[in-house]
């Protein structure tokens, strides 16, 4: 019998989107009676020396007189002293950026991070109006829909397409349809985005900070994939930060997934809101975990694996991927590769796509490969346009040769679809 | 500039009761310009046996195979498969209970577990009706009215006063108050009690249980003192099970609180709708804090440690707390100590006191001493109770002499207080 749950436990127990995708994923893989080609992973490649750089900050906690204390108390809600300073010293120095204590927060991850950003600033107001968090460019991170506490919260322009080649596609920021949209509480951008990897350019960002500062709304930037840490941008890019903009960033790409680490740095009008409720609602992010992050930095050994060996992992990844697509996808199809601009996935767009990508995942799946369906990333009422149904997200995580594999079955697969063969339908 | 939030980020920036005084009382602390005796801490006492044994269960992580996947892997917002498998087969051979996987959960501290059961079960139901997270008997941990997203979420029925001798007392379920305010979603219950030590006798919770089960609401017992672990009970008590109880304990106060792990164990119906919260505000714990809990579950140092340096420790100190009292406070004063029960804190109650809690806190900060006023564990319209601002509670964490010190203190400003001595007024 399901027990009656408030307003609030109806929508956060809703599984929607990728959510349910994922859900789906986790079963057949866990079937364990056949084994699958597994080209949806979202948990990072566990890297050599990046798995060795979080060993030896760990195993120096336990000469430290402090292990005591950082276990056995409890912390403060903006985050550990010794974090804090760290990240000053770090970003000020490399940013020439007037960062300061106050400008800090130490959450429990970027999916907490963003729990507390899209609750504290989006959802009914006390005009009772309903204050959206806009997402200026679709697709982006199906999560941002899971953290918001309220139905219909999260909303999307979607986005320009613009072909680049034969096989390369990039999106790019409608402007006017973002100005539009602007009655909301906040706006989030992934920066390079999940899924596509786009980088939107410095230009747009200023633009959508403007529009920001007007409307006094914060604009949250998703940092999880950009430098300085985990770095893993393929084309040139910088965080940006003004009054406007809070830094949102994650170890999570950087090896430290376990132990839930995020890091926001903005304007502390914005911060305090965010810690307050942190506070209320978790305490604080754990302090083994900050007290590894504040070594690594410290140090600069968390920016140099981030470029020497995490950035350089994925790149050669995603370069793998385009070189098989290019050579095994069949010649008559319009499949198109969104630019490589860095995060851990490959984004693939099939024009006139003659199924849906949900069907195009089940006939994958079937073949013994499971890749991500697109849709899901578009949010709400953007799922009505067929581009939103025409795409799918590739991990980079995979080993070379289940890259390659996955290939041959997607292109087999898309040939069949294209050309309507019913066995596959 | 204050940023416009929304009713949620309003409601979680409040600094009220508790927050606002623990606010206070870390800046005091920090003031640095002089030396106070802080009998206000709710971080436990770091004990040395406790702190080696979590010391030897993370060196051992460095030695282990699982190290790499441990923090550089995500995983299930139900928690790892180790810890929870751990939690399963150590309540089923101490309890004979039959939990099964399904039943646990492992949160992000028992913080987040409350702000969990609370907004899944509490709030705004989808008829429009607010339905209440109910206390059975105040005095409660007041962190309760924080983790509540809206307001007006948060009642508690009033207790009844019970006078065992001169200076002793202890609160009795009002079971017919509990009873007529039963249109609730769910029932929050701290066994034993911080702030009064309190531990309700199995009848009550039956009582109580009983009413829940009629009701379809579910009963969340605060289990953050109790037995297996840390088990600071002074008292006989056991942990209960059933299908309507979700017992929620914490390693916080067994000296793991800067690692943020909560455990849940209780009805799947329950368990499934925190955890689906959980996967969408936090993703999951800090793994390295799950592989730490698990190693000293398996090998009973947990329940060990608990039983025979944990909880010592805190009833020498409430003895201490309890002669010191009856040694130094004037004759001719009504002062009652809650009967001593379990928790880390003693609660003094001042009959017929001619001056607030608050006043009393002040002119004990005053005097170099803090302790922290009772008020705020009432929760919202209960605050008008009289009773509600005669009673302070005292931190068993300070060393011995700063008790006997700071209960000079009181002494004399109680003495003063009551003859209306004006310059503590």
């Amino acid at each position: 019998m399901k027990p009656p749950l408030s307003k609030i436990g109806e929508k956060m127990i809703e599984k929607t989107g990728v959510r349910a995708v994922m859900s789906d994923i986790q079963e057949v893989l866990a079937g364990g009676e056949r084994s699958y080609i597994n080209l949806s992973a979202g948990n990072p490649m566990i890297l050599p020396g990046v798995s060795a750089m979080w060993k030896s900050a760990l195993a120096d906690l336990l000469d430290d007189d402090r292990f005591s204390s950082v276990i056995g108390q409890y912390g403060s809600s903006y985050g550990t002293d010794e974090l804090i300073a760290s990240v000053v010293r770090f970003f000020s120095e490399r940013y020439s950026a007037g960062i300061r204590k106050e400008n800090v927060l130490i959450t429990a991850g970027s999916q907490q991070l963003f729990f507390l950003a899209i609750n504290s600033f989006c959802g009914m107001g006390s005009g009772s109006v309903m204050k959206k968090a806009l997402i200026p460019m679709l697709p982006d991170y199906s999560g941002y829909s899971g953290a918001a506490l309220e139905r219909e919260m999260i909303e999307g322009i979607p986005p320009l397409i613009s072909k680049l080649d034969d096989h390369t596609f990039r999106y790019e920021l409608d402007r006017k349809g973002f100005l539009e949209r602007m009655r909301i509480g906040a706006v989030l951008l992934s920066r390079p985005n999940n899924p596509c990897g786009n980088i939107l350019p410095k230009e747009d960002v200023a633009f959508i900070s403007d529009a920001c500062r007007e409307a006094n709304v914060p604009l949250f930037i998703d940092s999880a994939y950009a430098p300085p840490f985990p770095a893993i941008h393929f084309i040139d890019m910088e965080p940006i930060f003004n009054e406007q903009i809070i830094h949102c960033m994650s170890l999570s790409k950087a090896g430290l997934p376990g132990e839930r680490i995020g890091i926001a740095i903005g304007p502390s009008r914005y911060i305090q809101a965010m810690e307050a409720f942190q506070s209320n609602a978790a305490i604080h992010s754990s302090r083994l975990g900050q007290y590894m992050a504040a070594s690594v930095l410290n140090d600069g050994r968390l920016a140099d694996v981030s470029l020497n060996e995490v950035r350089p992992y994925y790149r050669n990844k995603f370069m793998l991927l385009k070189e098989t697509l290019l050579c095994k996808m069949p010649e008559d199809i319009k499949w198109y590769l969104h630019q490589g601009e860095g995060s851990l996935f490959g984004w693939l767009w099939f024009e006139d796509l003659p199924v849906t990508d949900a069907a195009l995942y089940e006939y994958m799946k079937a073949d013994g490969v499971i890749i991500v369906p697109g849709s899901s990333f578009f949010h709400r009422q953007s799922r009505r346009l067929a581009h939103s149904h025409q795409c799918i997200r590739i991990s980079l995580t995979a080993a070379d040769e289940d890259i390659i594999r996955g290939i041959d079955v997607l292109a087999k697969i898309a040939k069949g679809v294209y050309e309507k063969q019913v066995e596959y339908l």
